[in-house]
């Protein structure tokens, strides 16, 4: 088969980093390029950390730095307890391997890179939405250009959870909330893996050191930049572990059968207690709902073979494909 | 034990009177009287549905007609096409053996039974929850005099689902979102059993022709009205059986050890797109959410033993407790 050709839009981010060393390690991904986005740091914090994993990870492949702030909102402070101090778990960020940075702002990279490789290109989103927003704004007919969008983010509540920041809403969409509206609106097709089914993805202290010890520098990355977010994890969930988000996304890329999926549009809630909450009007719910009704259906995953992703990025990570 | 003293507030509807049967034939609950709303049916359909089987299945129980519509919104239209035109599958509604109608609105009725039973009134509350806020704004110290409110409304997502009527709200608390915030915010102790909870919680046909062949008059009455209910099942879910909504608060009075639960605070959106959504925030969630933490914990019920439900009712109305 013809290789994923893949722009990885990210807030690294522990998660994200993870997601990236999955994507450059996986023969079936070709990284086009890193657009970075405010969110899990700030933006100098993010484009930074991408520069640098791209640079490690994926030699050549060019990062560019995307939106400061979401569209209408205030930036959100960074989550230093969650991420570090900074974004990467507080290792040792080494000088000198980092990624070329491309002129252009990340929503402009987007559209040159989507109207170069016409239909090619997957958009793996981990952050907030703001810069496929701001594609979309600048270049409407790109939506129809690109193959698919998958999104980490929102939550859809199986297994009853509806959100980690707020009661209702996740931290990449809520990051962004009518920025995600926009994405969830427009005319591509759209993946989401969310927070309900991310949380049943875990990689335990056991997995990662089994990574440390056999997946050689990547593994042993994948264990260093993990320690402070395992930390984070134990303390607040009382899980000896991590929950999978981001590379979630990258597994849906890679091997969708490992999702279950329901079909249907989803809306974002801009304002209001819930803001940042994704609600999707399944295409079996035969009664009219106007808000809905009018947008094209995205694909929500509602569970996963836990075992089964689990392996793959392991496989990937020990060159055991 | 002492009996459960129940005022059942109710908008029947087939369901409802489902559960009203299962209540006046279960020995542990003496009803107190039936409270009518509007919801399923205008509010003259459903007081007169209310004496109906009041009168048939719970001689000398009273009822009180409530509200005709919502505290700030315009009432529903009948839901015809679920409840047949009369509200009670069109079956044949005798005359001569209706209950008495109490002199006082519903609100009124709910006020005078709790301070004449002080901590002991459950109220079982499966229609739009107009006459519950009302009963609060008159007087609010009822509140601390009622021994627990159980609601048959809402949806919490587990399994996905999060409304029948839009995709975000459920009847009930679509019906008067106002309402449903104030008694999710009032300082009883409530329990909800939610539209994802009562959907895993089926009749088959086979399970309602045997109720008909061994539970004597209120067997036969129950395969009756839930003929029009079970063909509007079979059309819109590709069911050949019927939701257990309404019965499942019964049956969560009776034996609470039936369902999970999770505690936590519980708020209505009462506007935006997703207008009456139920969404609580677990008590174990870390963070603050000033818009929940101000409010008491509801217990939500997040799953059911189906299993133990469905022969809890099929006992009572076969008389073999």
């Amino acid at each position: 088969m013809s290789k994923h050709k893949v722009i990885y839009d990210t807030d690294p981010g522990v998660d994200d980093a993870m997601a990236l060393v999955f994507q450059a390690l996986h023969p079936d991904i070709e990284l086009l390029g890193l657009t970075s986005v405010f969110g899990n740091a700030t933006i100098e914090t993010t484009t930074r950390n991408a520069r640098f994993l791209a640079g490690r990870f994926a030699p050549g492949v060019p990062v560019a730095q995307g939106a400061a702030a979401p569209l209408k909102r205030a930036a959100p402070e960074p989550l230093a307890w969650i991420h570090g101090d900074n974004g990467l778990g507080n290792i040792a960020i080494e000088a000198g391997v980092e990624a070329a940075l491309d002129a252009r702002p990340a929503h402009r990279f987007i559209i040159d890179t989507v109207r170069a490789h016409p239909g090619e290109v997957t958009l793996i989103a981990v952050g907030p939405l703001t810069n496929l927003a701001l594609a979309l704004a600048d270049d409407p007919q790109i939506a129809s250009l690109v193959k698919q969008v998958v999104i980490m983010g929102g939550a859809f509540g199986t297994d009853g959870v509806l959100g980690n920041v707020t009661p209702a809403a996740e931290a990449n969409i809520l990051g962004d909330p009518h920025a995600a509206d926009m994405v969830f609106g427009a005319p591509w097709p759209v993946a989401v893996v969310g927070l309900d089914v991310t949380q049943r993805t875990i990689m335990s202290r056991d997995y990662l050191a089994s990574l440390r010890d056999r997946g050689g520098a990547a593994g042993r990355f994948v264990w260093d930049v993990s320690r402070h977010y395992e930390a984070f994890h134990e303390q607040s969930a009382q899980l000896t572990g991590i929950y999978v988000h981001d590379s979630s996304a990258v597994a849906y890329v890679l091997a969708p059968h490992l999702y279950t999926t329901r079909n249907g549009p989803v809306r974002v809630l801009t304002d209001g207690i819930a803001v940042g909450q994704t609600i999707q009007k399944p295409s079996t719910m035969p009664m009219p709902a106007p808000d809905w009704d009018t947008r094209p259906e995205s694909k929500v995953c509602l569970d996963v073979d836990v075992p089964g992703m689990l392996a793959l990025y392991e496989r990937t990570l020990c060159g055991t494909l």
